[in-house]
């Protein structure tokens, strides 16, 4: 095993220690978040920080920096109080990481990278059409993270767009089926392969395998 | 395509909305958080809500609840200032699902799992031996969020143990080489499948496919 300390840590090149540091925290989600600026400019920038914070109110939250490509997405989002998070799937994986160069403010990612807004209902904000799970937000908190000069957007889930074969009758969504891809690293993209679901863990007392659709699986 | 608004999200069963919205986010990473009481008893947690906060300083978040089985992991920290973070892999995963039962406080989950504690160095706080990557952390923040009374613990990591040929040239690490595991929703665990590693995006370039080595595939 490689044992690597805090004074090792703080003498590695920047670029490897970002890979390497990058990979800590384990597979990561991959997503698309949306804006719209007041002049009506689509954005798009893809984040690997997207994490649920509560189901009651649906919480979820993504971690940006003020001085980068992405703050026009934050800009955006201070201006209309707006935006969407739409999973990647392996359909569109490498036109999403496109999303992450450094495009002027006036220039829309969505045309860039051949992705295709999708207007849905009354909802002032685009969606990715190309995305078979997709929600839309509106902004709650953004709080300053004094540690590293980053920001925490908190967005409440308002409007859920999912592939309807892939919702499992006690609310499980079959990530697998949708094709949703997860991020390693910096720029490494997976595919997923279920183990099992597992039942409710209780002191004395073992775990079954469950099915897709949470039933007792007797294979 | 599912059209979910937030009247039919508000007056869903809850353990149904849970299900759902933990969906949402898409894959999370799977680890273990192990501490120590100031009495010595060790403790150890499930948790699929760490994420990467930053590189330099190198910081780790993840999110708690105040009233729950995962008190003890937050009380040990809040007493010690110090924990470790285990990545799960397919060789333990059931065993860490497990840890999410409602132990007491004087039981320690590693007994209950059959994981076993490895002490490294002079570090304080247990590590999980069955984890082929983890790393210790000093307590930085802990960030109330008003907004759902959840809590989100920070820590700057000092020490990194990883096996050894996982690491590339680069600083990449292959977790899938360690065979590390993703959750969705509250209870399906999941193995990864690389599609490629991907060059740095740049306006109007095209994107390079890297193989693990971070170098470009010609294949």
């Amino acid at each position: 095993m490689s044992n690597i300390n805090i004074d090792q840590l703080n003498t590695m090149p920047s670029d490897y220690r970002a890979r390497l540091i990058n990979s800590l925290s384990g597979f990561k989600s991959a997503n698309l978040v949306a804006s719209r600026s007041k002049n009506g400019v689509n954005n798009l920038a893809i984040f690997s920080s997207v994490f649920h914070l509560g189901a009651s109110p649906a919480l979820v939250g993504f971690v940006t920096r003020p001085n980068t490509v992405e703050r026009h997405t934050l800009a955006n989002i201070q201006q209309t109080k707006q935006f969407t998070i739409n999973q990647v799937n392996s359909g569109f994986w490498q036109a999403a990481h496109q999303t992450s160069a450094r495009y002027d403010a006036n220039v829309c990612e969505f045309e860039q990278t051949g992705l295709t807004v999708e207007e849905i209902d009354n909802i002032n904000v685009p969606f990715v059409k190309e995305s078979k799970l997709k929600y839309a937000l509106t902004l709650r908190e953004i709080i300053p993270m004094e540690i590293n000069n980053t920001l925490l957007i908190v967005g409440e889930i308002s409007h859920i767009i999912c592939m309807q074969n892939a919702i499992k009758k006690d609310g499980y969504i079959d990530l697998q089926e949708l094709n949703t891809v997860s991020v390693s690293g910096l720029d490494s993209y997976h595919t997923s392969q279920r183990l099992s679901r597992l039942s409710y863990a209780k002191p004395d007392q073992l775990l079954t395998l469950l099915n897709v659709d949470g039933q007792p699986d007797y294979l």
